[in-house]
């Protein structure tokens, strides 16, 4: 058994309203930061996952997931397993 | 001009209390996941950033990061630029 340490991304999906997302965009703007466009506000979750292999450690993490830390109908999620 | 796409991550600093990760930790117990672990949850923003070089977008990405997206004081962030 590894401790694998998991990198989480959680964002709404394309297409879908995101007024986090908007808010922050026009804050940007009206700080300065006109060249900001498209911005998306999710979830950025970390978390260390004791697995056998690497492959163990994401399928647990994609479980997870699935069954609590995304939405499936709103949100995508992004794993990345490091070393 | 080219538009670059920026990832940012933003997490509460290590040592520092983070109720919303202990919270998600102790239902992914619940739900069976005992291997997880160390549980922290911060925010995940995606924007497109306008910029002469790679360099230059996370200089102003960064710049985004200490003005509004992270918390100084509290928060830790990390800047990808994509391409």
């Amino acid at each position: 058994m590894t401790t694998f340490k998991v990198h989480v991304r959680v964002v709404p999906r394309a297409g879908l309203l995101d007024p986090q997302g908007q808010a922050v965009e026009h804050a940007l703007t009206a700080l300065g930061f006109a060249e900001a466009s498209g911005v998306r506000v999710g979830k950025a979750i970390e978390l260390a996952v004791k697995a056998d292999s690497k492959a163990a450690a994401e399928a647990r993490a994609r479980a997870m997931c699935d069954k609590l830390l995304a939405n499936p109908v709103t949100e995508d999620y992004l794993v990345e397993v490091e070393g």
